[in-house]
């Protein structure tokens, strides 16, 4: 429990300063100037008092039981000063200065020194090389942190390693008027991680929404397991950055991580059910709708206006976004009829003119409350000078407390005449934005959270006719043998020992065999050269397609013999042709400490100019593997389309789910290549594949 | 010449009131607030003074030379005051008030009325039911306008038929610090038009960059032309809403228009050089960039920051809008290295850390205006309370001024706290935005402007080998057979007065003329049955491809006769065949005053699963046909890939300014498909080809 670090009832400096201007003096004046509910105890050996507090020389002279200490000294004189805080039963300690594993092997071992002291005497340490923590709880009000942005008491709690996109957004909801809750920058991470935060954020009852910001995940496995638990209970959102080569590389620099392109990310937070932004701007706008607005049940939004061109703004990012505008009902109609203006336009969006009332707006608001056909209504208001906008912003606040459906309002006004609409609106804890495009992606946000969180998620399926033992004796001779890329026969082993359908083949090692196999898996066949040496067949001449007859077999085996006659190993994978069906392809690729990735996606130039694939993270559930089927581009080709008839999906699902068993049971497996698959309206078939390990 | 509408020396308001929430109140109250420097004649028949102005009983007792009248009176009495302001001799007149044209008929008839009033009299309309003008410039401000936002001076300029979007827009700008030059909107424009006001902006010197936003534009030929002459000149920002079926619907509701999907918008903003945006915050922020800062010169960016994750997310978005982030050169590399911070990374983004002083800004600064591998600079700046934030930004101010390359900053900080700063920059002209994202899509934005201003427009291309005549004589004979679909022979004709490559044909009657045609062509060939009835060959068994003898052509001859037995006109196209081509698509579809757009993609999968095509409108150049080929998602097949080699592309460009010449010079052309052509590396012939009229 991080109780004692987020709910301080005291907090020490070691390193507090008179000088205005170090961060040794701005902590503590952040913790008075917000109003610390508990104790603050300077320490300096040299002075008597700093900012009006008693000063003490070291941290053995203060009272007892302190719960946070800062540290805002040089990383040399850490450890030291971690075995004092040990010794008097110190909690938690948030380092604040840098020069630990940030700058290299040196600082690393500092921070290995003090936590190694931490870990003995049970101190939890925040950082180092980091901003602190910030709890707006009115009991507690602890600002341990040394930035600058105060915050009103909200809903919101951010966390993230990096404290200066955290600070951009803690900046963005002050500046909104939107508080925040708990507010957690933990730098490099030694002992307090980005997932034990979550895990507590999870708990706060406090908090509604979580905000996080990563560039990569250092323990994506944890991470995963926390955010999925917490992310079923309250909306995370979070946004990746690093994500073009030079932006990773941006990061790395920063970070002192390496430069690396990153899927990965992104399937943890579509697995873990985390809402993922690409924007700032969008996440910070979405978590200001969560914060104060209940879960849509649906996508079916009504729309109030006072002005055309915003409503049609907001119309197309919503409709763009999945989200439906039902026609009001006849009944609403009407009776909406009697209360606005005749010439109001009262469709959806229903305008109430720029001379509606506070009146109209609630009749508008109520009716579709009370309407079952809307799950969400999104407000503009632009406030004409000629009717009562302090009076349309009331009503609007006591209809988003009844807390039936969300609302969510785009404001249009100057901020400064208008002062005090927006206070209503504000402080009645309706979400505002200034722009209609703001305002409906923060909508479209709630309703996917909605989305994600009534997803058909399905079961890891289990299959009683795999021969796991099969699979690991073929790996393990493989690993034993040193190969880095199986033979044709280990990986077909391995899929029949998972039973997952392969065109029928035959191993041959000349003409006549090849003729005998061919004669047995029933013509037309495709012969393929097999050697260690050759890898991209068809590029060498390996590979020969749609031999009618035996006669085209030995010719084939005649000229692959010539064309490879320097390979001793040469054999011939001598497979069934299977024309006409639409050809697929599957994937799996090793991501570290998370199982594997698998891919799936349509072959031809689907995947090659398209790049139309779709990746999940193993175990894949039975939801998953269709909703991949459902999400690449080419999905009609899956359905029938172009003439053709669709192919067998459910075959697909359970082939997709057998290769994630497969991928869990031999992790041993670095790459894995399915391509292509044959698929027909009642059968799949693998026609060839790559295990490399 | 608009002068006298966008500078008055006098302004009179028609129905101006004594009663404070009266549009006829609030438009002498806010020409007074802003500072007009002209006269103002409040006229009304009861009253003495109107806001301690001088009342008059009428338009006849004002002074002479009156430039603008407002109108705020019921629509019935603007006829009338019409004729009134005629025989005054005013030059202009702004009617506030609605009940013309957007409520129907009998306001249509009111419209049209006084419309011809104001001709009569050489007076120009603005309006009716609009918002009206603004003009900041210090020896003008006139705010002839209703509205509630007073802008500060600037170089922006706003027009647009909707008021609604036009003040939201207009709103931001005054929230953000940034200025606007004039305002217009003019609702429902019967007399000054978009196209009028953009040419006035376009001379006005005080206008840097002008905005706009548009649900469909009604007189799309002059459109274009103003807008390809201004913007060519200076930037103008576009917005079009109703993209959606549901948004085009919300936008009929309040215009009065028909909802329609509509791609002619977006056909005319590219092809007039207008920066098109889909999001109005985008808009906005890149308003901001264009009204201070010089066009950059290529899409090299530099990027100084204080803070790392910022500039990784800043990184991510430039790049991905096409920008580059070239290395810093060694000598800066070095020069630098001696100035900042041991611990800063001097790469591209240029760390100077938190601590880091206005003089290692300016040192950054300095280099990249001074490196030639450098375009544009971004700066990220977060304000951490112990450097001297205001001191950096008076440098930034200073190199801005400069005015050598343009200055993107992201300025991170508590507005509310560090006020001085946001004062200096705004101020001093830097275009700040308090998120990464939004100022790194402004300067992205610049840089497209750029590639806008300088792209390859190429020429129309002029053939002469086109046989018109031929062309116009084949298309009267079928209009006089009252045809809505020519024939194949007319089709081909056609295609052929062009000189556009058809794979040989000829038409048979029966199966010996079909055979001695296909000996003609050469085998193997493909027979399609032709008859009035038959539009879908391939659906119905109309269409056998390869067939390689006299024989084959029998059969198929054979068995299309007896399929089409009720078919009278029944006749034989018999054609080359031409496998392994790369099969495409054109297609044309007329626009209402627009000519027609030209449509070019990939066939197959491409335009039928991935709907991989794009559009430009006639006359297409020669650059804009190299565009559209380099602009699909499957260009890479042009150029050749999957072990296939790529087309003539030469060819395809030239056929595209053919077909473009064919639509300009047979406009009764309603669609026309080219469908499929077979493109190889040094031919491409159209396969099958469809014209409706």
């Amino acid at each position: 429990m991080l109780d004692s670090l987020f709910k301080p009832k005291s907090a020490a400096v070691i390193g507090a300063s008179s000088k205005e201007l170090s961060i040794g003096n701005r902590v503590i004046k952040n913790l008075i100037d917000f109003g610390f509910k508990g104790d603050i105890y300077p320490i300096n050996p040299k002075a008597d008092e700093i900012r009006g507090l008693k000063a003490y020389k070291s941290i053995m002279e203060c009272p007892d039981n302190i719960d946070v200490v800062h540290m805002v000294i040089p990383a040399k004189f850490v450890p030291q000063a971690m075995e004092d805080c040990g010794k008097k039963g110190v909690k938690n300690v948030i380092i604040n200065s840098g020069g630990f594993s940030e700058i290299g092997p040196e600082g690393e071992a500092i921070e290995k020194d003090f936590l190694a002291t931490a870990d003995q005497y049970g101190i939890r340490v925040l950082g180092p090389n980091c901003q602190g923590i910030i709890n707006t709880d009115p009991d507690i009000r602890a600002y341990c942190n040394f930035t600058f942005t105060m915050p009103d008491p909200g809903y919101i709690s951010i966390v993230a390693l990096s404290g200066g996109v955290a600070e951009v957004i803690h900046q963005a909801f002050s500046q909104m008027g939107v508080g925040t809750r708990i507010y957690a920058s933990n730098g490099n991470a030694c002992d307090v991680t980005i997932p034990d935060i979550i895990d507590y954020l999870g708990e706060d009852d406090g908090t509604r929404v979580i905000v996080t910001y990563v560039e990569g995940l250092r323990d994506a496995d944890t991470f995963m397991r926390v955010a999925t638990k917490v992310a079923a209970k309250k909306p995370i959102l979070a946004m990746k950055a690093g994500r073009t080569m030079e932006g990773a590389k941006a990061a790395a620099s920063h970070t002192g991580g390496l430069a690396k392109e990153d899927i990965a990310t992104d399937l943890i937070f579509k697995k873990a059910g985390i809402l993922s932004f690409r924007d700032e701007g969008e996440l910070i706008q979405a978590a200001a709708g969560f914060a104060t607005q209940p879960i849509p049940r649906g996508n079916r939004v009504g729309i109030i206006t006072n002005t055309g061109g915003p409503a049609v703004i907001a119309t197309d990012i919503m409709v763009a976004a999945g989200l439906t505008l039902p026609p009001l009902s006849e009944k609403t109609r009407q009776l909406l009829a009697g209360t606005l203006y005749p010439e109001a336009s009262v469709h959806n969006p229903i305008d109430v003119l720029a001379t509606g009332t506070a009146d109209h707006y609630r009749a508008c608001m109520d009716a579709m409350m009370a309407d079952d056909d809307f799950d969400c209504v999104f407000i503009n208001f632009v406030t004409p000078f000629f009717v009562d906008n302090e009076s349309i912003a009331r009503q609007i606040v006591k209809v988003s407390q009844q807390q039936k459906k969300p609302i969510i309002c785009n404001l249009m006004t100057d901020r400064r005449q208008w002062t005090q609409v927006v206070k209503i609106l504000q402080d009645g804890g309706v979400p505002c934005f200034a722009l209609p495009g703001e305002a409906a992606r923060a909508m479209a946000a709630l309703v996917h959270y909605n989305d994600i969180r009534t997803r058909e998620i399905g079961e890891v399926q289990t299959f009683d006719d795999i021969d796991k033992a099969r699979g690991a004796e073929i790996m393990a001779a493989a690993r034993k043998d040193g190969k880095s890329n199986l033979s044709a026969a280990e990986v077909y082993g391995i899929l029949k020992a998972y039973n997952i359908p392969t065109a029928g083949w035959q191993m041959a090692t000349d003409a006549e065999t090849a003729e005998k196999a061919a004669s047995q898996i029933g013509y037309p066949v495709v012969i393929k050269a097999d050697a260690a040496s050759i890898l991209h067949k068809s590029d060498v001449g390996g590979v020969a397609v749609n031999l009618p007859d035996a006669a085209a077999v030995r010719e084939a085996v005649a000229k692959m013999q010539q064309a490879f006659s320097d390979d001793d190993d040469l054999r011939f994978f001598v497979q069934q042709y299977l024309p006409d069906g639409l050809e697929l392809i599957m994937g799996a690729k090793a991501e570290e400490g998370l199982g594997h990735a698998v891919m799936f996606g349509i072959g031809g130039v689907f995947v090659e100019i398209m790049k139309d694939v779709v990746f999940n993270l193993t175990p894949v559930t039975s939801g998953e593997a269709r909703q991949m089927l459902a999400s690449i581009k080419g999905a009609p080709l899956l359905e029938g389309a172009r003439g053709k008839k669709g192919v067998d999906q459910d075959k697909l699902v359970e082939i997709i789910q057998r290769l994630s068993q497969l991928l869990i049971d031999l992790p041993a497996i670095r790459e894995m290549d399915l391509n292509p698959l044959m698929a027909f309206e009642d059968r799949v078939f693998v026609v060839d594949a790559r295990i490399s390990i």
